[in-house]
């Protein structure tokens, strides 16, 4: 990867252990050092088939899995990033889960279950397309939705959002420790960019099935979002499982920056595909020996009419 | 779709009632009226665009699933194709399962249940690489394997398959009538390209790992398995989940083939966009001058630093 673009990535990287300003820091609009779509569109192809050839190593080691967590304000381009960037990849090697309103089944459970039984198999990348951060951002912007999961009345006090921090930094760590890779991705859109990308949903009627009157309301809730994913990416970038926080207004941009940052995940596995071992090796020996004298036993047999049953239909 | 691959489909397709000879009815090196590779390429190709659409619509519309089967012989490109046929199109709307040899948890359930619980939700395409068929493949051609499902002994009789059968197209009436399209693909290669392509994985190390001794051993029961596949299709092509069998000697036209026939499948579905009722309409529309009322409320309000809080890393 070029050096540019590893810098570009260091910049966007939460650094564990430091406090960061997420309005202040962070602009939805960067771009890093390129300046238009057309500029970066070699580099995202070519980080696009590098991506499917990791995947094919990655499947066929059947060592590690990545998990890839996407969160992000509506219409910052989850959606369409997933489309984009994993479009390429062999879908045998990846699974996407979203994760919506949690149904009663879900709420009578911890909320980590519904999210560590789509966790992605060794040798797969698994997408969550939301995940159990919600439970630190909408449940936390919205508290009426915390009196729907039947904690325990002594668990739903004031210290709940510092123990979920730290439940899921010990849920993260425990996967890390077991080969399960976690990138965290935050599409960070900015609320004019936002209000431009609702305004064509309204307006185009092919778009419209994917929008409703309820996520503009969701809007006034805005201040209270930025300062929710603020506290989470000061208490769960961790060392194993740092955030990303990733521009969003350009959507090119975006999609060069998280398929960078999935890149780079993986170039630090190592991926090769597996080699056999010499006793394994000796058995495909004799077994293409056998193979090979199946000819010399039935010289000219044909595999065709080897038994003749039923009608010609 | 052009008129001559309608009738290469039709002739690929094993016609509910009547009795096939798969040995002599089915060439597994047909390659239709094409006369090679690059004669297929940009057919191929388009098929995968128009592919990737109607999955959009599919998705979109959220009421059909499409349940893709694949069933083969080693090395006949079941992998591959999926690989080929289905990169490009959006993984979050595409799931694949592989199942292989059932897990002693597994043992412990009635044989459609693993197969139950990775069905496509609705909106999605699921292919499933090998299926319950294989209750009716490997199964048969080893018996031994029928001993460890811990059936009742009065169950495990010599009517079992005949009872599978029908077992099996109860489910499958069932799921067509739930909105889930059921596709079955086998991909019929011949034992001597079987051969070839086992000889390739012994001789090139990256091929090594996908392949074992037991695989080549396993062509000593060839002609079990196809006479257990001919009973198979006589038994299991219905007008609602119809068999084709799909020649895979030649991997580009096996792609060509599988394109064309789960378009042809979507195309029935007669897909679109969901349009939105007129009530959602001017939800949306109310919702559309509220932003803009926002700007007027707030003139020259910029979306940073509404509230500062923490520290500038």
């Amino acid at each position: 990867m070029a050096v540019k673009m590893k810098k570009i990535l260091e910049s966007l990287r939460v650094q564990p252990g430091k406090k960061i300003d997420l309005r202040n820091d962070y602009d939805p609009g960067c771009i890093g050092h390129f300046i238009s779509k057309e500029d970066t569109e070699a580099t995202t192809a070519a980080g696009i088939r590098l991506l499917a050839e990791q995947q094919d190593k990655l499947y066929a080691q059947n060592t590690y899995a990545l998990l890839i967590i996407l969160q992000a304000m509506d219409a910052a381009g989850k959606d369409s990033t997933i489309k984009h960037v994993m479009s390429g990849v062999n879908p045998q090697g990846v699974q996407v889960t979203s994760f919506k309103v949690p149904s009663a089944e879900e709420l009578d459970h911890d909320y980590l279950r519904r999210c560590c039984v789509a966790l992605p198999n060794r040798g797969n990348i698994g997408i969550f397309n939301r995940s159990y951060y919600e439970e630190v951002l909408v449940v936390r912007v919205h508290p009426e939705y915390l009196e729907r999961q039947q904690l325990p009345p002594s668990l739903n006090d004031r210290h709940i959002w510092s123990r979920r921090f730290e439940e899921i930094n010990n849920f993260e760590k425990y996967l890390t420790d077991n080969g399960i890779v976690v990138l965290k991705l935050f599409l960070n859109v900015s609320k004019e960019e936002q209000k431009k990308r609702f305004l064509v949903r309204v307006d185009e009627p092919d778009k419209n099935w994917k929008f409703s009157a309820a996520d503009i309301h969701e809007r006034t809730c805005w201040d209270g979002y930025m300062d929710a994913y603020e506290e989470m990416f000061n208490n769960t970038s961790t060392p194993y499982a740092p955030w990303y926080i990733i521009p969003a207004d350009h959507k090119w941009f975006t999609r060069l920056a998280v398929v960078s940052a999935i890149n780079e995940t993986l170039d630090r596995l190592h991926l090769a595909f597996p080699e056999v071992t010499k006793e394994q090796k000796e058995a495909l020996l004799v077994a293409k020996a056998e193979m090979e004298r199946e000819n010399a036993e039935a010289p000219g047999r044909k595999n065709k009419a080897v038994k003749k049953r039923g009608k010609k239909s």
